[in-house]
């Protein structure tokens, strides 16, 4: 199989940079937060593309942007895209790329006239970065029926905003019903945020699941006391124990190997001074696991230990789940075209999970979905420093576009 | 032996709540951070309890001040004394009991007309605790010569202040050479600041050491990545060995037993969020000993640890030495008398090192000293909720008494 692409990385490129310009920190990041002054700028900019492409517009009551074409064909779509907010310390990469070479796309199908069976949908969700309101992917997920459209619009932000009062605001919150938009696919183009792909020298990773995420809060109640006048075995000492959790969760994590992962990124003592036994310790442990059953093992192994360890330690231990998500599966019809594809472009391409939550793990609840992932140099992301190189972008447009011409066309 | 006590617990308790009423929290604490306003009202206080006395007054140029009875006798001197300043949410106990002690004593020796051999001196040294300016137990340390009194005078504290502005200020930069005061013996009458006596339902602690102390700071160098798509091997999570260093301390210092303790009560990871591999970690570990030989060990062996275990992680590692204070051994003959004369006034004593620093330590250096300890209930300290009882008070200020009488009435 060997393919041709008629899309141009080019202007995709330079609507990237567009609007990367849009709530530019100045260091070559971009910080857009959901619903900001920033976020309603670059919406406008990217409906204003739609616009010129005479795309049909269509903004439901969450502010979930979609561009169809051809107008008013209600048939089930093709649907491309990602979101447009960012991390405060943000790229121009994250999300912007998955909604940008969806529309460049479909420019492509108008100019070249292709004969198109169903009709193509650029997609842009509502606030997946989770930063000024969370959860993370809220828009797609709303549209998914996972989260009620009242509850989300109720959300209280990190700056005491209601997110229903921005969206009003930004005049974002629009007439079509959530999650009525008829949907025979998704794709979703997106880079990796990791380094695997350039560590393998790969060029394409066809995403075939999403890792499950497991965030525990581990609390550890003790007692301070002097670090010179206080026995070891009269000490109730939380900072002790928080530090044992943290060190098995590598220890286990190693010894279960695949596609296990764990982290502890944050921990806070009380009162944290060099001679004073620490009275609490916080630490969050965030596991993830592209099976759900080892991811559930490795949650029960890491509970017995921390509660173990606080017994021995004559401290209480208090756990509170933070995020359960389970692993999502793509649609294998998908994840083999997008393999396909790669190779028929003559890119490298390998199947692997992904690491982060996306919007295409909200839309595989309602529609075949399917996710391709291009290299992070450095593996950075989520920081003003992410960068994808030209090349690597124009792989991740050419294979979205022949997939998702393929998928339109087809019977 | 049985022995008599003249001393009043009733004088000496009045003063120390009419001490504790300066710069007072509230709350039963205690705030007078050295060379502030309330340190001045309380070397006030306390010089005019010694004028009182007719005692004569040298306060020396490091604002240590000392209060001699006979007046003009240059004779090494009987000396007891500790410091009245506080920590920010101190106690009316910490110091301020050795220096009200030490002047019951005296007023005890006056008021019995006691045929004493040699002079008796209640001393007050300066920034005892080190909250506003580092490090502690400064004046007895520049007394005893360990602290050149020009770099002492230099030293900036948290507020910005310069030590010897303050003290200026104060109007405590006396004229008496300083470490010039010819010393017999050294007692210091101390709380406890820890559990043992309470919990060993011990009246009196003949402190016969005082433990060394290592302070080292580990900071690791790692690299920030994501939690969900960074590989395991791919990392270089900073967190990670930092956990493994703390859980690591409390192992090896269970493994050694005896006196050795160890601690790490403050550890800061960066960027400290959950989702995010800590791209660098900082963590300090107290440890101490009373055994020079056995603290080295535990310090080489932690070392040696924290370098393997970054090795391992890929991350870059530093340490620093941040405090390093020898173990310091009391004078065997005081020792004994301590605890001998606490069985003669009938209480249960016993010999105990001393976790905590002390002036006694310093002073060690220059003359034969000693310190009592009497119970901290609970084992709490440097809390507004320190106590002990009044009769544990009385009991110390009667050892204290028979001690030092007896020193300084033989030849």
């Amino acid at each position: 199989m060997t393919t041709i692409s008629y899309a141009s990385p080019r202007r995709m490129l330079d609507r990237l940079k567009a609007l990367g310009e849009i709530g530019a920190t100045g260091d070559g990041g971009v910080c857009r937060l959901a619903l900001s002054d920033a976020d309603r700028a670059g919406r406008d900019l990217v409906v204003g593309w739609m616009r010129a492409l005479d795309l049909e517009i269509l903004i439901d009551a969450f502010g979930n942007i979609f561009g169809r074409y051809p107008k008013a064909n209600d048939a089930p779509a093709v649907v491309m895209g990602s979101h447009i907010d960012t991390v405060a310390t943000g790229g121009i990469y994250d999300g912007n790329l998955g909604v940008l070479a969806g529309l460049e796309v479909i420019e492509t199908a108008i100019e070249q006239k292709l004969p198109i069976a169903r009709p193509l949908i650029v997609a842009v969700f509502t606030n997946e970065e989770g930063v000024r309101f969370a959860p993370q992917m809220m828009g797609s997920l709303v549209f998914a029926g996972g989260l009620p459209i009242q509850t989300a619009l109720d959300t209280i932000g990190i700056d005491g905003a209601r997110l229903g009062d921005e969206l009003r605001r930004i005049g974002y919150d629009g007439d079509y019903p959530v999650g009525k938009l008829p949907i025979h696919s998704f794709l979703e183009l997106h880079i990796e945020q990791g380094p695997v792909l350039e560590t393998e020298d790969v060029t394409i990773g066809a995403v075939d699941r999403v890792q499950g995420i497991s965030w525990t809060e581990y609390k550890v109640l003790g007692q301070s006391s002097h670090a010179g006048t206080t026995p070891m075995h009269l000490r109730k000492d939380a900072g002790r124990v928080a530090c044992e959790i943290g060190a098995f969760v590598p220890q286990m994590v190693f010894e279960m190997g695949g596609d296990q992962v764990g982290t502890v990124g944050r921990m806070i003592l009380g009162p944290n001074l060099t001679n004073v036994v620490a009275r609490e310790a916080t630490l969050t442990v965030d596991l993830r696991n592209t099976d759900a059953g080892k991811l559930a093992d490795a949650r029960k192994r890491l509970d017995a230990f921390a509660h173990a360890a606080a017994r021995e330690a004559n401290v209480h231990l208090e756990v509170r789940q933070l995020t359960d998500l389970l692993p999502v599966p793509f649609a294998p019809d998908i994840v083999d075209m997008v393999e396909a594809y790669a190779s028929a472009h003559g890119y490298k391409a390998r199947r692997m999970p992904s690491g982060a939550g996306h919007d295409a793990q909200m839309i595989a609840r309602v529609a075949p979905s399917g996710m391709i992932f291009v290299p992070s140099v450095g593996g950075i992301s989520h920081n003003v420093r992410e960068f994808t190189k030209p090349d690597d972008l124009k792989a991740g447009l050419q294979v979205l576009e022949s997939v998702a011409l393929r998928l339109a066309m087809q019977n």
